[in-house]
């Protein structure tokens, strides 16, 4: 297939690699060009214009961080919109608003454009590795289509829905991930607070019912004090605000994930928007200090 | 080894079986005369009173519910401490408060008498194949002694401080467990709220970062609405209740744990007491149409 990609951000190089070695031909775009570099020694496009990408891809995927990011991408004057050509496909791989979505999709569709929305799980180690999850909204034969481009991505890739809702389960995914990583930080910081070893207390809960990839994951991190990995807290707030304003929207009520944002916007207010999640175990001791 | 086995309910029952099959020799009391009737065909002794228990064992086994339970079998004038040889161990496996715990184990230790806090995750599962996570407080010689014990019962097992250092560990994991099963209830309920089935949401994140055994067990059966399984909220509020308790005591902030507590309180107060834990989705789709 010719596919566009746009969005070569931590997550997006590795995927785009995947797909060149997966036998697709690439045309690329990047706001920063810099990120185009890694790229030069291999068989690709490269264009000035979202526009002039797709006027070559039969599809385009998008893999970048905001709502109106991927809006400006779709419907600038140079955008995705003005290149492409009828039946063109857009695979928005980004983490953004689900009602947005739904909006572009309908836009698209005007144009005889095709959407998915497919963000993804599984950070920069599932990307590098190609075991991304895919949650996928849209038509399903759509679905279908796509599965040249998702099958050189991910190893589980389910179709949940119309248009938005796989924006809508991306959303459910980092609200557990965070209450998930909520409770990880309380039960790591009164063990400390009762004198017993978090690491004991991290080993024990590992083994038990309680066990989860964020205990793993970022429960060890808590325990080493290594705050400088991972996906930064400023992302985190990012798919966390969506989650409470999907919630508002909807109806629903999400009391542990504003209470989780609480402590997010309090580690961003002191500067840790760059630092990895498991600095939340610091936003309690530092309520504790506070008092 | 002579072992004295006291609390024969769904967790101890199966424990017992194990130490016989193990090899030890068993001395049964239990309150509920009831609940011997499963080990009247095999070679153990049963007794009246937790004191002729304790007469004839080498180490008393006690898996019980609470701390005043905990606290009448060893030291009420039928006692276990009333019977005890000096340098009979008393290993608890109940989950209890780990400040209790402490006292007892001053109070034993004033009649030569070890102890060793000793609570478990698994569930009657767990227990029923021997596979129990043994979170272990006390003096490390004496945790060196009760192995022969342990090892018939659990397959992780840890000594993870001293004396109260295991119900510590313990109350941390029961705490990460609730603040989890609020998070998949969040998480599920908001999938729902928007349309998206429930359904793949579980089976997306189940393969994502957020996955977790809480999302496997609990998860699965909010997704399927079967509410009678497991172990019910009553048990649930007694343990976050010694979360809450060692939390004010130790300092530490538990959020999450006071919220989970409130749906909680709020399923026990509609008659959920003896509900399956993931019932606690409803507290969140009642709280919706209470408004």
């Amino acid at each position: 297939m010719r596919i566009g990609f746009i969005g070569l951000g931590t997550m997006g190089q590795p995927m785009a690699r995947h797909l060149l070695r997966g036998g697709h031909q690439l045309a690329l775009y990047a706001r920063r060009p810099e990120t185009l570099q890694p790229f030069l020694d291999e068989d690709v496009q490269t264009f000035k214009s979202p526009a002039e990408v797709a006027a070559v891809s039969d599809v385009v995927v998008l893999m970048v961080t905001a709502t109106r990011d991927v809006e400006e991408l779709l419907f600038s004057d140079t955008g995705v919109v003005a290149g492409a050509q009828p039946g063109t496909l857009v695979i928005d791989m980004s983490t953004i608003s689900p009602e947005a979505t739904s909006t572009f999709a309908v836009r698209l569709a005007a144009k005889q454009l095709a959407m998915l929305d497919a963000p993804v799980s599984g950070g920069s180690h599932g990307a590098k590795q190609a075991t991304l999850t895919i949650m996928v909204g849209g038509h399903k034969n759509v679905f279908e289509r796509a599965q040249p481009v998702f099958s050189c991505l991910g190893t589980n890739i389910i179709h949940v829905g119309d248009h938005g809702a796989g924006q809508v389960v991306k959303a459910c995914h980092q609200l557990l991930l965070l209450v998930t990583a909520e409770g990880v930080a309380e039960s790591l910081a009164l063990a400390q607070n009762c004198g017993v070893d978090p690491g004991a207390a991290h080993q024990v809960m590992m083994s038990g019912i309680a066990s989860s990839r964020v205990l793993d994951l970022f429960g060890s991190r808590m325990v080493a004090r290594q705050f400088d990995a991972g996906i930064p807290v400023r992302l985190y707030r990012k798919d966390l605000q969506i989650v409470l304003d999907l919630a508002k929207e909807s109806g629903a009520k999400v009391p542990g994930g504003i209470l989780t944002m609480d402590h997010l916007s309090h580690l961003a207010s002191e500067g840790h928007e760059g630092t990895d999640l498991s600095v939340i175990i610091t936003a309690l001791e530092q309520s504790l200090a506070r008092e």
